[in-house]
């Protein structure tokens, strides 16, 4: 279970490889009723992705997460007839039981983290397809709904528990593991279903759970129902749900083929992106590229070229680069943004995606780049952007050093460096705080972000840039080489714990919303929890679950 | 310096005493002239509040910060004249260089984190009186401003740097400690300064900090001063502070006369407040009382009693017990809050500070209720109020069982159990979030926050409170003992981390503000970064500060 925390000397096969397809899920099965389409978690409990435990009671891992986003993915992309989504169980008795315990009692503290923020980037992308997509998600609770499992169903739009006497709700970590519901539980709990603070003190407390009326009554879920009512309550209400929808009737999808990616020592080689590794560095030179040309105009042609459509495509290689980086060289602590092309073609881009962003297609293709984005505002990674002449820091891919925590843009001496606001800078775009990149920025100050956005359209000069402070440095030429290569260094020599602190503490402003306090309160809390001995020591309460023995506590409040 | 981590067992004399006075001060000289204070840090390198480390440069510990925090209390009700604070050094070229190291080397996780808490405390207390005291501070930063010394400075409304060619403001944290800017630094930084977050990025990370020009540019300062024209431009600066204050000109003020306390193996026992401390069972009884009778109705009569008026000097109980609670009694993790007396009388007390709560007596009594009940919204201790026949939860004092985790309120056979509201409920105390402790509770929902409020002056019996959603649970007499009884028992058993964790995000509804970020954001990743070995193990930086060894760090990102 040790298995991510150092790969660089590892063989390729070790590694985490986020791409599957439904044809090679162990878990989930995901089937098409019209407009509606049902997700049934039944987990093999012997399909770990690790070995050394079992799945039991619909008990989850990784892999079976990877699973559920790929699937969310499919119906995003190949089903944009689906306008309601139905989770539910194909186990007697149990919804699903949360994250397995024996497999959280064996990973190394990075494994656990970064478990989590998948999950709940995962759970993110299912609220973000609610409020952006127009498709709605039903948690059909058949069964005992316990720790992540009650997790996934806060994540949906409606949470319905069957009224068997035995099914509850419960987020039974504090009581039975000693750490917190940090799948955005807590933070659902009050944010999203505002479960009154003392209700949710108690629920949060006890290892049974709720059920009955008084779940209703606490706001924990939206309806309980008996046994033989429950699949006709089910389908009356995902039909209700997409009643509501936008999603187009007839249209044909888009089939997410398979990513093609060469693997090797050096990094992660896709069409549109690159990522190579320098170990000793401790760094990863990424870089995106623009098309040759804007090969797609209308949502036809857009259609036509389905997932090699340039936005797509490359979303997709940078989602992919983004989660390997992440969970397979934890010590590549720095990412260096790049990009390579022609930033006519990136604005040229972007206008086809503005133009055309009520279209099925376009939308859910602009998601994925706002998701793709978001992915990299919450990695633990030291970020910074490198724009020099033959980038194409534009538009969408200004994003990119707009996510940056340092940019430094060259000043060359014959100024064919520039970089380029477009349409996607000003809105489209959102961070997990609803602010644009530039607004946040500067704090929504309007002056300065409307002074940016003003510039949409125009090649920005190094002076240009930094004057609309868009840039953080615009060494010359003579500085450059150094500038830059001291900054790495510097960075790379400090703690990587306090990096992270500091990253997490900075990227977002001043705005919170339901998204950054799972991130920042909720999981910064959680990773404390994991590393304390009440937890995690041979004595504590997530090492000993399921051993019969009692944990032994060291009773201080910190 | 494990001082603090365990004192149950200890003889009383080992206890942090939060009690001071000028006459007692070593690190700080406060001076007033006219409507200008000025507090001079200077600091005595070896009056270190627990041996083994001399605090060197202007640095502080516990005990620097215990003489502010009476100063500032001191300032707020012995002199009524003054409008505004110049903080400034007593020793050359160094304004503060922050928090001691070697006393945070020395210092038990648990010391760590309880004493960036009432640091935090003081300066978010600093803040609060400018907003509501009609008092402005200036940093008068006459020689390098570093770590914590920059964040007290962030605390003061100005901000004025000497231009020497030398003094700069720092938080060198990241780079030489490989801890964060934990006192409030990096947010009030964004959320405060609004510094952008790529130059912050850029201060953060290096030690040397930054002066001159920059330094004003990246807000990180409102001025940089010669040194020549420096005390000229801080005492035109403070005048024009003073103009614009309320505080009354010729008033005279209330002397803090000292608090009479017992202390005895059982806990603290005040006039109006009592700590009884239930050492095997992990609880203590904090029982708050009311007066006999409302003995002053009018501001004169308010100040002729001065320290000894109900309002102030319970107010100064309960913050003492709670201090004193927090920092010696770490495995007490149950706090039970009781009240005792007559809920008329508090009905009745609260009806004169709301008729003159513009008067400056009234307004900084007011402003002392809503500290200490801020103090218990984040201590790190479950709290569950306990309402039963003789008790007094009325108006300010039902505040206690809304800051609860839980009430519970005894529904008595003969029907004289009651709380009541008062006008103090519907917003005169607020949360650090702003909103009423009602409103917060109803994630600021009008409806059930108006039904509330529309019952101020009714006495409430359980059902009423129940169905009112002010209280969670209202057993009768049959039940009462037992579930109060299991309730404790179950919440004794639990991982007080988990606890800790839970209970920072359940309290403070979805609505952050600075403060709730510097607590619950902030506070929970250093917490995090104080317990990992890049910090705090054999080769962490925090450890081997000033020793000459380099830190050898773990490079996995988590």
């Amino acid at each position: 279970m040790e298995a991510a925390a150092s790969t660089e000397a590892r063989v390729a096969d070790d590694r985490v490889d986020y791409r599957t397809d439904p044809s090679h899920y162990k878990h989930w099965r995901l089937a098409f009723d019209g407009e509606v389409a049902t997700l049934t978690l039944d987990i093999d409990e012997d399909g770990g992705i690790r070995p050394g435990y079992k799945l039991k009671l619909n008990s989850y891992d990784l892999g079976v997460d990877i699973e559920l986003h790929d699937a969310l993915q499919r119906i995003r992309f190949e089903h944009p007839e689906v306008r309601s989504v139905v989770f539910t169980s194909g186990k007697p008795k149990i919804f699903c039981s949360g994250a397995n315990i024996y497999m959280l009692g064996l990973s190394s503290h990075a494994w656990k983290v970064n478990f989590c923020k998948f999950t709940n980037e995962t759970r993110n992308g299912i609220e973000d397809a609610s409020q952006n997509s127009g498709l709605k998600f039903i948690a059909a609770c058949n069964g005992t709904t316990a720790g992540g499992g009650y997790e996934l169903a806060l994540a949906c739009d409606e949470i319905v528990l069957v009224d068997d006497r035995n099914s509850s709700v419960s987020l039974p970590e504090v009581p039975l593991l000693g750490v917190l519901p940090g799948t955005g539980g807590l933070t659902r709990v009050t944010d999203k279903r505002k479960v009154r603070r003392d209700h949710a003190d108690i629920f949060c407390t006890i290892s049974e759970g709720v059920r009955g009326k008084r779940a209703v009554e606490w706001k924990l879920v939206d309806d309980v129902v008996r046994a033989q009512k429950f699949d006709e309550h089910i389908r009356d209400r995902a039909a209700a749900l997409a009643a509501g929808s936008d999603r187009p009737a007839g249209a044909r999808g888009v089939a997410l083929t398979p990513l093609q990616r060469s693997t090797d020592e050096a990094g992660y080689h896709y069409t549109y992106v690159d990522a190579t590794i320098d170990a000793d560095k401790r760094t990863v030179t990424l870089t995106v590229k623009s098309p040759a040309a804007v090969s797609a105009t209308t949502p036809d042609e857009m259609l036509a070229q389905g997932a090699n459509w340039w936005p797509l495509q490359m979303a997709r290689e940078l989602d992919d680069a983004i989660l390997n980086l992440r969970t397979n060289h934890l010590d590549i602590g720095l990412w260096l943004l790049r990009t390579e092309g022609d930033a006519r073609v990136v604005l040229d881009s972007d206008a086809t995606l503005v133009a055309h962003q009520d279209h099925w297609f376009v939308r859910e293709t602009i998601g994925m780049l706002r998701r793709t984005l978001s992915r990299i505002d919450v990695s633990s990674r030291s970020l910074y952007a490198l724009i020099e002449p033959g980038s194409c820091f534009a538009g969408t891919l200004l994003e990119l050093a707009l996510a940056g925590d340092r940019s430094y843009m060259l000043d060359d001496e014959n100024g064919s460096n520039r970089i380029a606001l477009s349409a996607m800078n000003t809105g489209m775009l959102p961070m997990v705080n609803g602010l644009s990149r530039i607004a946040s920025r500067f704090y929504d100050d309007p002056a300065p972000t409307q002074a940016a956005y003003a510039a949409v359209g125009e090649p920005l000069s190094p002076e240009q840039a930094m004057a609309l402070g868009l840039v953080t440095e615009i060494p010359d030429e003579l500085d450059w080489a150094d500038e830059v290569r001291i900054a790495q260094e510097e960075r790379a020599a400090l703690s990587p714990d306090a990096l992270t602190g500091l990253e997490a503490n900075l990227r977002f402003g001043i705005f919170e919303t339901m998204n950054t306090r799972i991130f920042g309160r909720l999981s910064a809390w959680q990773n404390w929890i994991f590393i304390r001995p009440n937890a995690v020591g041979e004595s504590g309460a997530l090492k000993l679950f399921g051993s019969g023995r009692k944990p032994q506590f060291d009773w201080n409040r910190v």
